[in-house]
């Protein structure tokens, strides 16, 4: 059975993981064609090297990374730092990792917040999917102004 | 048959992929000489690793990548780091890769801003095209302030 | 034995190493199924080849990294290179470098200050024992909103 | 025979290649010890891997890249990434890639500018032959606050 | 014999290989157990691929990168691109490289920034000769606020 992989942190405040794994359950083939590997890393610049290590211990064949960098400035460094590790442990291993953050300053309704966290792990999990098993899905969708947390935006009209 | 790879995103509100395919087909030996495969990644930052494996996977010779970064701050982030990957994807596997990317805050009126979107990816089609082809078309026009987009600059006037 | 790297710097005003051997002698299985391996660097900028040094030729599974950037600006540019280097260390030898930085502008207060560094250094001592033996621990507490240093943020109340 | 490569750019706005073609053909040993090969890519963030290409595929010793920035402040990021790319293709390939870039705003005046150009393109041109076979002239010169485009500006008065 | 690197640019305006050079002089070996190998190169972005080959070609043990960033803004962005090139070729050979850059803002006073030049080529100078036969020395000033070119700040008192 091939993987998914799926890695979060214990610094988000919510368990974007969870919102992951529920969506990848209800895409054809769960638990027959693929499975889901889990692993919690204390942070998100911890992310990278814990992702590169599912894909090489654990076989994943694509992996969806979720980090949720604080309101500081100094968390926007941070997260630009944990951005170009996942960048660059996709190009040492010539996999996807779907980098999935939301910043804490998106919303400051609680809420609303939470939605935003699920509805893009879930986008993403959906992603994570059509790149492995449905290319076709997304191909039909080029220059749509497809968003993940916030409604699409659309094609431009012109 | 030699590949030319094309890559292109869902967040883009335009169909950039069709313009750089539309051009690749005008171009001498397109279905003898060289072929078109075509990939469509979730956003700019996807693109990278995407490209990577066209070279790897597809043996594409070179790669047109085509995104586009939307107009708010942490948008410029994200387009750097979409950028440095494209970068280092490039010198991993010593194989061009185009970034062609329009700004979503280069134009507000839609119609120049799909005309900057078709001119650029048709221009860096066509660049592809001569980088493997025709390098000669590069050389005669060292220093000779082309662009892309837009119209050219021309030479400096002394 | 397993090894657990534990590597600081001459630059820091707190001896951070010392807590987090402190805190690894602590964890089940001291001196029986891990010891620590210690070295000390110049500053925060030779931590990440230090760490990496420590994976190749002592072969520890795991390394702590503690550094303490300065007050100034440039101290800040210093940091952000200081951790690129440590996650391209970590992303070339598909090893954990806990990086464990405390600024020196986080606290004027110098017993807070030295607490900060204290539970830093031992809380991410204990992320790595767990990274290594317990990794339950850490997908227990997925979302939860841990900090190192500071109390924990606990999860998003909706 | 030995290859010194040199690359430039169809977005310059002066040849700056040529400039320093005409300054290796005034070093000892040209079209015996050593002979130059060029290429022209589209813009400087094609520099890196082209610049790596001639390493690789056709063995150049050292390379000299000459790229020209625009004035607008994402010119100046382009830039940055284009530098990196430089340095991170001269370390995969352990040589030096001579970066020789002249920002658009360096001067208004067009007479100025161009000399900017031809000096700096030939001075590094120099560097280039001097790394290759004669490294006693940059010894000689160490501290000597040379400069390339503008006057030395000479060691430090005490 | 082993060898030790030292590389200085032509665009300093200070000759810091040479305080270099003499510390190294007074370390115990010197002549017997390790030999001082130079290298000049034009400007600091051209440090990271001669400390390397130094690393590679002339088989240096750890090499000391001296270099000063100009004064303007400018140089900023590249005394950057020169310390992420130090990080990387440090990281691809595992290998110390010892970045030492007095930046030409540290003093308006010629005497005193000679000074810094000195003190800080100096102990860097003694630092690599640490890390590579004597490591209890810098253990042993762990967290003891250790500074080069300037005095000590010395450990945090509570």
């Amino acid at each position: 059975m091939e993987v998914i992989g799926v890695i979060d942190t214990m610094f988000a405040i919510v368990n974007m993981g969870e919102f992951a794994r529920e969506e990848l359950k209800t895409c054809p083939g769960y638990g027959e064609k693929f499975e889901i590997v889990s692993e919690t890393v204390p942070g998100f610049k911890d992310l990278a090297v814990g992702a590169k290590k599912l894909i090489e211990e654990r076989k994943a064949k694509i992996v969806i990374a979720l980090g949720m960098p604080g309101k500081e400035s100094i968390d926007q460094v941070c997260a630009h730092e944990a951005s170009q590790g996942i960048m660059l442990a996709q190009l040492l291993t010539s996999t996807h990792i779907l980098e999935v953050f939301v910043h804490q300053n998106e919303s400051n309704d609680p809420k609303e917040f939470l939605q935003i966290c699920e509805q893009r792990a879930k986008k993403h999990a959906r992603n994570a999917y059509w790149l492995l098993y449905d290319k076709d899905q997304l191909k039909n969708r080029a220059g749509m102004g497809i968003r993940q947390g916030f409604g699409d935006v659309g094609p431009l009209k012109v």
